[in-house]
């Protein structure tokens, strides 16, 4: 066995001597009954089903290692595609990771992931069973996440249908606000002079590098029965516009349903703080909202389309039961696309990795 | 639905509308309950075990855009992964596709990359499930292959024992040759002066760009009782390393049971006319002889040393029955590490991707 020198370089542990140690740093689970070190993984897929997904994470597309430590990238890995098997109403089970990293990447930073990678596995029930290596000139993650039904049917886009309830589980735009925060340069200690981090507002910054899917609202929304559900990683707009689309309905979101909270409203107060200050350039994309707007405004929009929460939104038929960490947020009506309070939605309502 | 105009770039067709191209080109299989389109798949897995294995395919460091056809990578992403699911002594069944690309790739060439996926798939019994999209400088692919078991125990790296022979389903260093004949310039049409092609090397370059790994021989090499199995994928003699190691056995190779076959000796004795015509710079990596050795010589270090032919080879008791289309090359004697005609072989056995 290799004892891996974590002093050393990954090119210097070479590639089988990552494979092993990676195998030695992440805890096996019963359940993989091959783990990692063959040509494949062999997992217990007890219902019959296999629920499979696959997600990249890139280094600059959807990290900053100046950002975000190895541990960070290993939870928002194993959370992207986990809380996509979540979003079917499964159980996560397994995961499959491929890591391709330049060839000084410290090995150090190989364990971090590691831990970060079976912490959120953890969270989730499920375990690394198996992966690749490669080398490139920056740090490129492909994960896939398996899981079990336990007999449930999968809870699909396509199914929900007029007079359904809409309703979420988990955050809205914290992930949005966290990544706000770091483009205004408000995350970092010590604060520049007059421009601290509320304290309410600390949070955020960790839920964007470590989103924390709420995975058991998913299998619990499909034994109450919900008729549609998703993952939110583009945005709730554009995540129930997929929705919409998949069931040929009208989604219409109620912005009272909408709570931002204190955490959202410091951000956005902070963050229109750091720009009066500096007159900050717009460095963050389409989620933030322009400098005229007030704090609940711009705290709203992070929640109507700030992506990478991986919270669920659901859609449930109307009189029936819901589980009680679903929040009602609006409602399914004849018709196709998505409306906030009847109206259309000026402006993006989330990410398109090609535009 | 929108209609992809194959005119277009990648980023004229958007993310939703690449993913609901790919999910128009690529065909359905009735294993796979959900297919392309939602938070995740669901696969049939009868078995209830599911055999899974992840692999990069990398522009710059697997394939050249230059050299392979977007039909000929998607052919290698496919045969890259359903190869290990194979090696498992398994069926594969379903695939998942992460891609990432310029925004300036032409749609034309995903639609390429659809259909030689889609046709790896068919020869190995699958389909493509679903996948991802994001934006990246090159072309970045991340496969993950799925099978069943069909109630067979996983053939694994560590079951063979001294006295078991070491059997071969499948082409050894034809990959490694065509890749020799690219480098050293000999594919292209028309032929350079004096420097053709010879007519019997013609199918190692697209053994190089289409690999075609004996996919069936994998679950009857498990029905036989194969006792190890593993897919050729880094090169012989480092893929029989590693079943060496996980096994705790040596193995032996014996030449005089390696016959390269006039494809092999053309090229080997093209690319040394070509050496001698160019004074060309050694630019293939570790994988061809230096130019002294005979064509009989180079070829041998191909079927050796040369990787990605992805066929699979096997350890088998003595005394059982073989399937047919295995050939001995070999035995598992006691003691550790791979010998050549009991000798130690000189010079590197395969690829390490951070060395």
């Amino acid at each position: 066995m290799i004892a891996a020198d974590e002093e050393g370089t990954v090119a210097e542990l070479g590639e089988f001597g990552l494979i092993a140690a990676l195998s030695q740093w992440l805890p096996r689970d019963p359940r993989a009954l091959v783990g990692i070190g063959d040509d494949a993984a062999v997992l217990a897929a007890p219902d019959g089903r296999v629920v499979a997904t696959t997600d990249f994470l890139l280094e600059g597309r959807h990290f900053r290692r100046d950002w975000s430590g190895a541990g960070d990238v290993g939870h928002k890995a194993a959370a992207r595609s986990l809380a996509d098997v979540a979003a079917m109403g499964a159980e996560p089970t397994g995961l499959l990771v491929a890591l391709a990293a330049p060839p000084d990447l410290p090995v150090s930073w190989a364990r971090e992931l590691a831990a970060g990678l079976a912490a959120e596995c953890a969270r989730a029930g499920a375990s690394v069973i198996g992966g690749d290596t490669a080398r490139a000139s920056c740090v490129l993650l492909a994960v896939t996440g398996l899981g079990d039904l336990a007999g449930r049917d999968p809870v699909r886009r396509s199914g929900a249908a007029a007079g359904d309830l809409v309703a979420v589980a988990g955050p809205l735009g914290h992930a949005a606000a966290g990544l706000a925060l770091l483009s205004a340069g408000l995350s970092r200690l010590p604060a520049r002079a007059g421009l601290a981090l509320p304290p309410a507002a600390a949070g955020l910054v960790a839920a964007h590098l470590r989103p924390a899917p709420p995975y058991p609202a998913g299998p619990e929304a499909a034994r109450f029965g919900a008729t549609a559900m998703i993952d939110i990683s583009d945005g709730l707009l554009a995540d129930l516009g997929h929705v919409a689309e998949a069931s040929g309905v009208l989604i219409d979101v109620a912005t009272d349903r909408l709570d931002p909270g204190e955490p959202l409203i410091a951000a956005a107060r902070a963050i229109a703080g750091a720009r009066r200050h500096d007159s900050l350039p717009r460095t963050d994309g389409g989620v933030t909202a322009s400098s005229g707007d007030s704090p609940r405004a711009e705290a709203l929009r992070w929640m109507l389309t700030g992506g990478e929460d991986h919270s669920l939104v659901a859609t449930f038929g109307p009189g029936v039961a819901r589980p009680a960490d679903w929040t009602v947020i609006g409602e399914v009506r004849p018709g196709r696309g998505v409306l906030v309070d009847g109206r259309e939605w000026a402006g993006p309502a989330g990410w398109d990795h090609f535009r």
